[in-house]
């Protein structure tokens, strides 16, 4: 049986749904906050400090959660205690190399069962507020090689969530995992977050950033991001330490 | 397509099998542990340290490897933050209750989401192991409220698990939960774990211990495991603060 998610009054008479929302404070995230937003949810964030290799980015989820008032809660879990990947671990990070959108290809930054954690976190505070609805900024364009960007790992993860809680027990939610940015290309998700007003001077892409949080402009995020702003033709607010390539 | 799991090669010149064995200290997991080593798997033990109320479980999660002479990880994730249970927020333990076994109820003590952030976290040290299973001491029977200890969320989080991860889309390896206590009875867990000789003097189930980690004897993990005990016919070797009810 599916019955409707809890609704709360709103001052103005209507109902509204609340949603959890991954922030990471990068640019896709933070697109997807104001995706939510537009569509009518109380939002309540979530980001997680599992031993990055900085913090400027956990910084950045936080001063856009203040920007738009919502609740926002920085939870720490140590995945370096698991090791293998060059985002937490002493694994370099690649520069400047091809990048290229094989299936098979999965890039030396990818995090073991990383979405799989954050999406289960997700789903633990969305009982707790008894909201139905999580929202991450999952994309299996630009990043085909991470398999839990892809949307038929989402959908198993739904699956699964309906099984996991009380409340799928007791038969009073359904919980859904959104994923708004699933099928753009970055192009497409600068031109939507532009037309909801998402700043993203306030976002943070680089995966290596220099003291201070200066972006590299070289690593394979920054090369996506700046790629993104170029074919959009909108100008790109990020200064980078580097603009080669 | 299935293959097989990686398989290391032993001193005596066989083959072993690589397990996560998720291991909070309690009776069951000790008896998981047990269980998956008399199957021959090289067992890697992960506890977590969640924001307990104690730190008693944990000390024997420690004690219970270091016998066995695993590798064993203490994981911190700070679930505190989502709220909303017994085990971790400043709700009551709950003291004496009748404990009934409808499906229904769902106890005070249940965590939002557990199981499947410790599922997820699991899996991310098996895929960085190339461990193919994980075994995990749930129960559908004494603890038929918590939704996450029925056989068919297992089921779901398996099939989530095989579309997360790099060696599934690799298609170099398939991941197992194994749940070899689920159907079973505590008097059944306890017989088995006694004949695998499990040492339940070194595992902590109180929920709610004295000061020096001395069990309660009165909520509800320790009338269970008492009654397990009375039911094997099997002396308990806990020593309990209260012998009532």
């Amino acid at each position: 049986m599916q019955t409707a998610n809890h609704m709360t009054n709103t001052a103005a008479g209507g109902t509204t749904r609340k949603a959890v929302v991954l922030l990471s404070g990068g640019l896709d995230s933070a697109t997807t906050l104001a995706v939510a937003r537009a569509e009518g949810y109380e939002c309540f964030s979530l980001s997680f400090d599992y031993g990055q290799r900085h913090r400027y980015e956990l910084e950045a989820a936080g001063r856009i959660a203040r920007k738009a008032g919502i609740v926002h809660r920085e939870m720490a879990i140590d995945l370096r205690a698991l090791g293998g990947s060059a985002l937490t671990a002493d694994i370099d990070v690649p520069k400047n190399h091809h990048h290229n959108h094989h299936h098979d290809e999965i890039p030396a930054t990818y995090v073991p069962a990383r979405n799989t954690v954050f999406l289960a976190c997700a789903l633990g505070w969305a009982e707790v507020l008894e909201a139905g609805d999580i929202f991450i900024g999952v994309n299996a364009v630009d990043y085909s090689g991470y398999p839990d960007c892809r949307p038929e790992f989402i959908q198993a993860f739904e699956t699964m969530a309906n099984l996991a809680l009380r409340a799928a027990v007791e038969q009073t939610m359904r919980f859904r995992i959104q994923t708004p940015l699933i099928h753009l290309s970055k192009k497409e998700i600068i031109g939507k977050g532009i037309s909801l007003g998402v700043d993203y001077a306030e976002t943070h892409s680089c995966y290596d950033p220099a003291p201070g949080g200066l972006a590299c402009g070289q690593c394979d995020s920054c090369r996506l991001r700046k790629k993104g702003f170029s074919e959009a033709g909108i100008a790109d607010p990020t200064p980078y330490a580097c603009e080669s390539s």
